[in-house]
């Protein structure tokens, strides 16, 4: 599958979030230990909020440990909102356009886990995406048509609603043609302003799922570190695996469950799938 | 819009079809000129039979000029019959799934020219592909939708058949979505016994296409010419462009027309779309 | 050859200066109209001060017009300090590490132009390179090797000075090899503070160079032109090729001259290869 | 490091050695058993010898298991000498120039291991070679620049007494510098009609080489085996790591040693590094 992380708070460089810590993503490109593969080799992608309305993305069909250009960006760029995305393609070509994050508008995704079977309910997946945004579906994966049904069934309005809803067509779709556990999931969707995670999976047995304990709590409990009182207190990481750091920063995500990162107070809530209504 | 070239005959070493003539392929690559554009520079593909029952596929998102492994290639493949293309984008990514020519089983398909408006009747386009062969389209192409409406309407069986009613297709929907001329096309096709190129477009001008003249013919004309007579008697080389070579050796494929490469006799014939009977 | 083009001035977004100009840096990897060939599609790279002490670089092997990366860079990156330059190879192989511009502890350094008869006189040419600085090459380029001339000979400390005597060193050992013309050139160089840019070749015929208007000239000359008002006076822009703009917005700077862009006064002098002392 | 395969004796389909074992050279790239890394993912080459007298090369810069160019050309082609090689850098840049198998003529070479501290004395070791041989390097690695002062001593004449001269001049110039253990080794060097391997290292523990056992002595253990009468009794593959099949089948080569497969007898022989003469 994949590893991911998302930021979201006091303007960072990036590298700070996926190159120099210990066991940084871009360990986890080679040296994965809670992923379902140890290398995550196939492609990477970064995305980050700054300037202009819309994020910037880049994207590489070369590994994340080897990359040039990924290092170079790091070390130079600034941002208060970061995803970042090392792939192991689960068969999928190995292109740019397969390359999580996705984006569309001010909107970026991305997924670690699968749609199992896809090859056999990728036409009734992509029939049910609304018409007038088919076009803007660029590559072939599982995850693009996943965040493209959660753009039809109202992301931008409300973003666990519209997954709930994708995952009920998903695992619909996919019990009609005999999958028995149609969808395994970490997702992380976001705007610039705000950013939601969820962890789910219709096997009840979902990929890990980590948030950052609040800077304040952190603060309380290492008084004496002066890196947590450069940051804000709205700030917090989500990520597929921890990179190491401090004792107790790490929180897993119940199974079943979403979280939104926003100014003021976080929520983890419960995941519900909701099946289309005949 | 692209360049290609189809061989069929006697084998050859690849290079002495795409590298070493003084107007190759490669060069056309960067000075095209018959073409809609004079660079040709989003990728390429290679296609080739001989070891195993289907051909080999070699695709690249670099400009075939500066590919080293192309030349490599060229110069250590030894086939009966080649296909070769070079791209230039109308739009869609640059990627390998992208890249002529597109294989199913043993069959190649090349294209030059494009469907216009391809994004608006993209959806309505694909929902025609018979879904047994739906999740076998890898990429994003308009040329790559049309190879699989033609295997949809019987390519196998019937080539001109087949591609007859898929462009009526495409001309039905485009007209239905009030574009005026849906197609613009040059192709070849072939499943390494026989080769068929066609040339159409719905406004009746084209994109060039040309046929060697058959060895027998030059044999008389250059009598004293020993590399006629290296070459059997069926070979013929199918191209958007003349690489150079002899006074007389090329001859322009008739507007709204096929043609078929096989053992006998070659023939040319009209192109008529079938649109759908409803 | 290849074209390029350096900033100074007020912090612009890079899509500004190499995107959407009419005939930008972009355009011209595909039709460039002063250049030595029309296509530039060997490669490019960029680099841009702002975050940290030195530039970030970012290369690519892939043709400028069709790299989506270098669009998305260039939309969301602002820098008072930018390089940008596109490759045509002149025979070396098409890798990043061969991409300019070049980067040296906070300097960069690219070039348009060649060291001719490379392959005869480098071993000659990298001998000379200093012990030190040897194991910092990472390319195979003429160009770079002319980079590290340039240090060894005092770029940091007084970079007019050292590029004279690394010209009069390649020209010394061209015409020892019997060379007639050892080097053809256009150079930007800078440090994030200045920038310098050269024009010279040994046959006295030098590819193309120009520097933008002081913008107090061009507000006089269109007082009604609000984009002027927005960007600092010492803002100056120098491109192998215009990109089009404003009548009488680009000075050609003459054959055999070396131009510095820094706060206060710009500069115009005569550049005097310095062969080497016996 | 690296792992690699170098195979002589009855043409075979690329794929049946480095794609269909159980633990192929392609799996190894993901999960090496026996390297000093598990993941081989920093590029790969091959090479093969068949039309034409010098072989053809293929090299890419992504990852041996997820390249498709790599599976399309090992089922297309058949060879009765082949060299392949997965990287794993120890920081050279990722380019195709510092891919192996490295070329000059109708030779191939490749290696496993590393010159220590190469950075400090390549410039001394580039000097070695012969000023003639210098123009056609054409990467940066240890690797090619040890083929090529293999070549300066006299490669293509006595490879043994080749390898050992330049292994004599890399530990006498890393000596030299205070390098305890200058270099650590496999290498496979051949010509199309021998093919020679080496195993060697400063320290006296060296990577891991196998040859294949003589297939009359497989006939002659596993006589109701069909495969092993398909193929000719000179067939040998020499591996870095076994890749699965028949117990016996593989034979370690001893420690500072070499081994020549020829027709007729092949034999191993004793390594010993022979110091430059002052």
């Amino acid at each position: 599958m994949c590893r991911w992380l998302a930021y979201s708070g006091t303007p960072v460089r990036v590298d700070e979030l996926i190159v120099t810590p210990k066991h940084s993503l871009i360990d986890q490109s080679l040296h994965s230990t809670l992923g379902a593969e140890t290398t995550n080799g196939d492609g990477f992608g970064l995305g980050w909020y700054g300037v202009g309305s819309s994020p910037g993305v880049f994207h590489s069909v070369e590994p994340a440990w080897n990359n040039r250009n990924l290092r170079e960006l790091a070390r130079h760029l600034v941002s208060p909102m970061v995803f970042a995305h090392i792939r192991a393609s689960t068969g999928g070509p190995i292109q740019q356009t397969n390359c999580h994050p996705f984006r569309f508008g001010p909107w970026l995704w991305m997924h670690n886990g699968l749609i199992r079977e896809f090859r056999t309910i990728k036409r009734d997946l992509v029939l049910a995406v609304d018409p007038e945004l088919f076009p803007f579906i660029e590559g072939t994966t599982d995850s693009e048509t996943f965040f493209f049904l959660a753009l039809t069934f109202g992301l931008r309005d409300d973003p666990p609603a519209a997954v709930e809803r994708a995952v009920g067509l998903i695992e619909d779709v996919g019990r009609a043609h005999g999958i028995e556990h149609p969808i395994q999931m970490t997702v992380a969707t976001g705007d610039g302003e705000r950013l939601w995670a969820f962890r789910y999976s219709s096997e009840g047995s979902s990929r890990s799922l980590f948030v950052s304990t609040a800077i304040d709590t952190l603060r309380a409990q290492y008084p004496n570190n002066p890196r947590l009182w450069e940051v804000g207190e709205g700030t917090r990481i989500v990520v597929s695996e921890p990179f190491g750091g401090l004792v107790g920063a790490w929180n897993e995500v119940p199974e079943s469950s979403w979280v939104v990162i926003e100014p003021g107070a976080d929520r983890i809530e419960a995941f519900t799938p909701r099946p289309p209504q005949r």
